[in-house]
């Protein structure tokens, strides 16, 4: 089962938001609603977010009613800005649309029913492209694991937040397949806790040796010499090299980096901006203070009522403080200037 | 009402654990469970421990039956073996018990009766002392806040961390009381939620303007200069200056640092082992792993069943990250080599 797929002519997607209790598989019909769901973190992780909206985008190409072309490839266009609009910081999303939004233009003057079946195949070649993308990350990470490693991860970047197998997660699935011992500290990522929910729950389906740990614990654990490495996926990375991705990654990098411990962001080119010089550039979502004060222990609220919360969704990590980006094109080190551009236009 | 004080032949706490949805004030007649009451943390924060163990030997005085003298003292002395045992990263606990000690050695020879009795003024001195300094770490500490600074603070030293009124968060109620105009970014302090549960709660009652954060949203906001100062406690400093506290303590001091956002401990003298050359001789505590995996949103179990996670309570902040540490006698500045030494025995 794939985090995202097209099924019986709609949009299927894992909800996320109830894992590891329940697995439910919603349909989606309705491109409105697959937006809601980005919105709603029903999906989650920036390459899934990218081919769901890709899929959402070829679902509004059946949804949009306009036999004439010109006039659904305008009903087709505002579909796209509206799902553009879902979330703003993975830009997965916008390069995903912009992908779509090309092969749109690429049909203008063909029949309304064969243009909707083009769009419809490029989303499919984009989840294809994304699983294989996946496996290369994994196999070009993997080689940075070193037996009897322990790792620390950050957030959940596995099957659960591409299409399937996943970024920094899926680096460790290869390290594991390959036969390398290797030991997973979780950090449970607050405020939505996808280390304690989804990540654990891939890693214990793959039978890899963790541990949770609250992301308070991580520095001592670093500061301690009981971790090697560090590996995190991205949401978006400035030309520059500067990584935005789940709120948490920064201070844990500086931490990594002041002990000397390899710190990696995992990510396929297309999380790569090149238009934004450096990270300041990068916009920051601010969700819901909910997330903060939603919080039980023991059935009880944990957070005093009539309590105020401010909620960043991401943080900007300054490319100093990484070892490395790995894309499917290689392991690119500093200058990043130099080494994503070349990914990215070589 | 203060966090623990003595009443009616006994040793009353505020339960923390159950704040703040309800505020329960049990009543222990019995040392072995003022012990265990400690351990489990029905009282925390290093001076409150310090104050709860005084009372439970003052407790164990009552409660130890010989009416020979010297009988009794060994029966007292075994009482506080038992008590030194109940948490070991807080210094103030083995300090108040070493006092206590002494204070019993000066009782040699004397009637049982009157020995009780004093050793039970000696622990009502020290709650009484105890505030006194929180006072004066007030005032001290109040004097680097600036009108208009947004400070963050970790874990809970508040009234409740001590037998009243607090150290790091005592500082800020006396900048808040001196009509310094602030705003608290209260980390919520994973895993037990001290930040989100009981300073919260203290500063809604003192009607100090705050907002609640994930522990992992604290270097976002330091990165992008909206935080002029950090304030936190101690559990254990040693000659060196290097602080043990609440996990989560040391990335915060990191990336302060890192950022050029004065840092200070606040914490009475009691806190400080000078016995201990640096932070790698503390003993760090690691709880049960039920503390990280007990976590519910909307009442399901976050953490797929059979993980397991790791505990660490405290870490260590080595003190090249620290500004200063605010003690009872003054701000201590590096080389705390010798500031430190100065305040103790000056």
């Amino acid at each position: 089962m794939r985090t995202v797929e097209w099924v019986e002519g709609g949009v299927r997607l894992i909800d996320q938001r109830i894992l590891p209790e329940r697995l439910e598989t919603p349909l989606y019909r309705d491109y409105h609603a697959v937006g809601r769901a980005i919105t709603d973190m029903v999906v989650r992780g920036a390459p899934a977010i990218g081919v769901t909206a890709a899929f959402g985008l070829a679902l509004a190409g059946f949804q949009c009613a306009s036999s004439e072309p010109a006039a659904w490839q305008r009903e087709v266009q505002a579909a796209a800005n509206e799902l553009r609009q879902a979330r703003p910081t993975a830009v997965n999303l916008g390069w995903a649309l912009d992908r779509m939004l090309k092969t749109l233009a690429a049909t203008s003057g063909h029949p309304v029913a064969e243009a909707r079946q083009t769009l419809l195949a490029e989303a499919q070649a984009m989840a294809e492209e994304d699983i294989a993308i996946n496996r290369r990350l994994g196999q070009l990470g993997a080689a940075l694991i070193e037996d009897g490693d322990t790792i620390i991860h950050h957030c959940n970047t596995g099957a659960l937040a591409a299409v399937d197998f996943g970024t920094a997660l899926g680096v460790i699935f290869t390290a594991h397949a390959q036969g390398k011992r290797l030991h997973v500290l979780v950090d449970e990522t607050r405020p939505r806790l996808q280390g304690a929910r989804l990540t654990a729950w891939e890693l214990k389906q793959a039978g890899i040796s963790f541990d949770l740990i609250t992301d308070n614990a991580a520095g001592h654990f670093l500061s301690t010499g009981q971790v090697q490495l560090c590996l995190v996926g991205a949401d978006r990375i400035a030309a520059n090299g500067d990584v935005a991705n789940k709120i948490g990654t920064y201070p844990l990098a500086v931490v990594a980096h002041e002990n000397g411990v390899p710190f990696y962001s995992v990510a396929p080119l297309s999380t790569i901006d090149l238009a934004l010089p450096n990270g300041a550039g990068i916009p920051i979502e601010e969700r819901t203070a909910d997330e903060v004060l939603g919080l039980q222990i023991a059935g009880a609220p944990v957070a005093p009522a009539g309590s105020t919360a401010r909620n960043p969704a991401f943080d900007v990590t300054p490319h100093r403080y990484l070892t490395g980006i790995v894309t499917e094109k290689g392991v690119a080190r500093p200058p990043y200037q130099h080494s994503l551009a070349r990914a990215v236009n070589g």
